[in-house]
């Protein structure tokens, strides 16, 4: 089984912790090690080393490398010069497949979510590649919801397809719906939460991009030259750019009708902001999820990550507070999605911090 | 002029920035300089260099030393070896300034308050050490009150004595009364808040002791054989520790016949704790008052303090982020005066953290 890593986001919701240098994959969110491991760790059951791709950006590379150590080949490590959303980097894996191994089906997972109940997991994911391998379709990861969550995206499922119940057409997509829509769906039932991983063939994907992205069919025809070759990195450099940055859901997903989706029973959370990665921790007696040292003095629902200073608390309740080695953040719990505007401040007037 | 400088405290309530070994008064909490250097600078305009005495703590000396330089002589630099509350202070002062200097006034005050208003301060101060001299009174000086401060003691000044109208008997003494009270004071007019500064004789001073606290006059009078000989040290190491910890106003003014009060109408500011600090800070206009870089969202009313770490804040309101190099305290504003609760379980189980 085939299986591409894409590790090029940055994260910047994990600011203080997630830097440009020090992405969110490379953190070590849930106590067990960095999201990639983990992410590796859970692919080695499935794919060989020489089976495993890990897309990053240029700007991570080392890093990058650094954390995987040989656990995939340096040459399955394909760097984008510039990052420009999903559809670039899928189309990107797909042309380096095919031209490495042949017009195998491919499992697109990001390396920066949890995902538990492993035996599931690999069988769903093993059904998932050998149904879009057989039919020629584009199939998507869905969820089973456990609460009308409005971070997510949803899958509406239609029939089933295939031999299995875990199948199904895709009615529609609806990217992060009101509380009052999340609540619908969970109650209404047939709605899944869209994870982000997929699994296809090489030829199946390049050609919805053809019909979809022709532009970036264009870039990545340029591009397919240096597939294969030394010059690969050059290639990217100067063609990559040119690519139109959209997602692969928006940009094929949405629009494409050979669209399967399945259905995946098994815990995971895209740990997608200081909210979501409460969810891997234990809670304290008062809904405080810490880690490091810490006195605390009536706080409850509390969020402290501090590795190298003791947090005292005293008052506090649904609070963030994260310490990385040269920022601080403080932050009420619904309001952790405006992290990003501390890191935009921070682009403009104190770069060295993010 | 005689100044004695109170330099013995610990302003566990200013964790974690105030320190064993890095106490209230050498911290700079006003962004003008340490406490006790704004003392010195503020008591070289009544008192010379050799008329002036600090008297700190046996841990604290070289801190203390290194702080102050050679503005004071060293000589006139006493320390305890081990903490006993302020009566035992002033009598050990008193033993000291009668045997170096003789039987003249000196002012007793505190090195880490923060005073405005110099000329009115300086007259005052004069005023008070004169009628102390020449009537054998106990001077305590008391601040006119603007608002219903809970957090101070209060003063209830009888009918007015000597020339000017700043100078009366004392009815009673009420250490921190309830905002009900408070507020009626302030209503009443006559109550003034208890700053903890006194002028007084050597001689009229310990004779109080010895009336209201004889266990201390005991103590000081074998104290005394080592007063201006080299061998203090020694004698305050096997004698100091024998004397009641009590403080002089519970101890001597609350009960003394001869307490006269000195009406102070220039700005003072015990700075006692992460809130009363704020009152010497401009707020930003969303009622903040932030020291140290920081990026703000949605956060008013906050007072931030850290030197060394961008603060990010979102949503916050009445919040106390302080950073120090090894601790945080995120506090809500009304419960800054939990922050010795930290402290006392920090001294029980990571006493390197105090």
């Amino acid at each position: 089984m085939l299986s591409v890593i894409m590790a090029g986001g940055i994260g910047e919701r994990f600011w203080p912790l997630s830097r440009r240098r020090r992405p969110k994959q490379l953190l070590d969110l849930t106590g067990r090690g960095s999201m990639i491991a983990l992410t590796l760790s859970r692919v080695s059951e499935l794919s060989k080393p020489e089976e495993t791709f890990v897309l990053t950006s240029v700007e991570q590379l080392d890093a990058i490398l650094q954390e995987i150590g040989d656990v995939v080949p340096r040459d399955n490590v394909i760097s984008e010069p510039v990052g420009r959303n999903t559809a670039p980097s899928v189309g990107l894996a797909a042309l380096v497949i095919r031209s490495r191994v042949g017009d195998e089906p491919f499992i697109v997972l990001p390396a920066d979510h949890v995902v538990g109940d492993a035996d599931r997991y690999n069988a769903t994911v093993k059904g998932a590649a050998y149904y879009a391998s057989a039919n020629d379709s584009l199939v998507t990861f869905g969820i089973t919801p456990t609460r009308p969550e409005t971070g997510y995206g949803y899958i509406h499922a239609g029939r089933a397809v295939g031999d299995t119940e875990e199948l199904f057409e895709v009615n529609s997509f609806d990217e992060k719906p009101s509380a009052e829509k999340a609540a619908d769906y969970l109650e209404a039932g047939g709605y899944y939460w869209n994870s982000g991983m997929f699994a296809w063939r090489p030829s199946v994907i390049l050609k919805a991009i053809e019909r979809f992205v022709p532009a970036l069919a264009e870039v990545l025809a340029r591009i397919e030259s240096g597939v294969g070759t030394e010059s690969l990195d050059d290639v990217l450099k100067s063609t990559y750019g040119e690519a139109p940055s959209v997602s692969i859901d928006y940009g094929v997903m949405e629009k494409a009708d050979n669209v399967v989706m399945a259905s995946g029973d098994f815990y995971w959370n895209d740990v997608g902001n200081w909210e979501s990665v409460r969810e891997v921790y234990e809670e304290d007696g008062d809904g405080n999820v810490v880690i490091g040292d810490h006195v605390l003095i009536d706080t409850k629902n509390c969020t402290i990550f501090s590795s190298d200073c003791l947090v005292g608390a005293i008052g506090l309740d649904n609070v963030v507070v994260v310490k990385s080695k040269d920022a601080i953040l403080v932050c009420k719990r619904d309001r952790v999605h405006q992290v990003r505007d501390i890191v935009q401040w921070l682009k403009k007037n104190k770069s060295e911090l993010i």
